[in-house]
């Protein structure tokens, strides 16, 4: 697989319109969309840092995904996105490696990208997603 | 502050060569250094993602910070580095706003860095290191 850069680190958060503030106050950055993803019942607020976003992450279900993180481990870290240039043949090569994955095929995720996740027991305790930004046709 | 870009994402693993390993043969990222940092206590291990690095850190001491993060929490993203283009201004401006700083002053890290970590218990559970990459004086 071919990985171009980090995409995405995604934090879960408690309450976004806080977090959203703590970064732009504490640390200068400027959140420029708010995003919901019913598909992983979420709300998103993105920042940019270099050529890597920020992701925050707020549950919209208390039994989606961030919220049985949060209830786990608290807010932090969710996962680390990593752009690359083919995902279906990402996929397929990882799982081909032995890799659990959550999505055995790519959905679309924020921002329009197509995202899949692998699963942390197979990728020592880190949630990684795959991303790739295709092209529209039109 | 001035936050120019994610200079790396620290990654707490049990085992450094298997970690390598991992990263080296289900995402093809290559690792081009090993350095210990006594200061830290830790052994790491660098790649470049774009322009972002993955650093990854194996305890050198049973009783050291990453060793007991493991402990609580498993394997997993430890912290993350903001490239910062005045640390200690930064560390300053950041006290001065509330949040508690690990290190009051900038120390050296891997790589030469001047370093400092904000506590995790001020920034919503993610652990934040400022650097700063300084130019040698001849």
């Amino acid at each position: 697989m071919e990985i171009t850069h980090i995409e995405h680190i995604g934090i879960a958060v408690k309450n976004l319109e806080e977090a959203i503030k703590f970064y732009e106050e504490i640390f200068g950055l400027k959140c420029y969309g708010i995003e919901e993803v019913r598909d992983q019942r979420v709300r998103t607020a993105f920042f940019k840092v270099g050529h890597t976003k920020i992701e925050l992450l707020e549950t919209t279900d208390t039994d989606g995904p961030i919220s049985k993180f949060i209830d786990k481990r608290g807010e932090g870290v969710h996962h680390i996105a990593f752009a690359v240039k083919d995902i279906e043949s990402a996929l397929k090569q990882t799982e081909g490696k032995g890799i659990q994955l959550i999505d055995k095929q790519a959905r679309k995720g924020a921002e329009g990208l197509d995202i899949a996740f692998l699963h942390p027991k197979s990728t020592s305790g880190v949630m990684i997603e795959l991303c790739e930004k295709k092209e529209e046709t039109k």
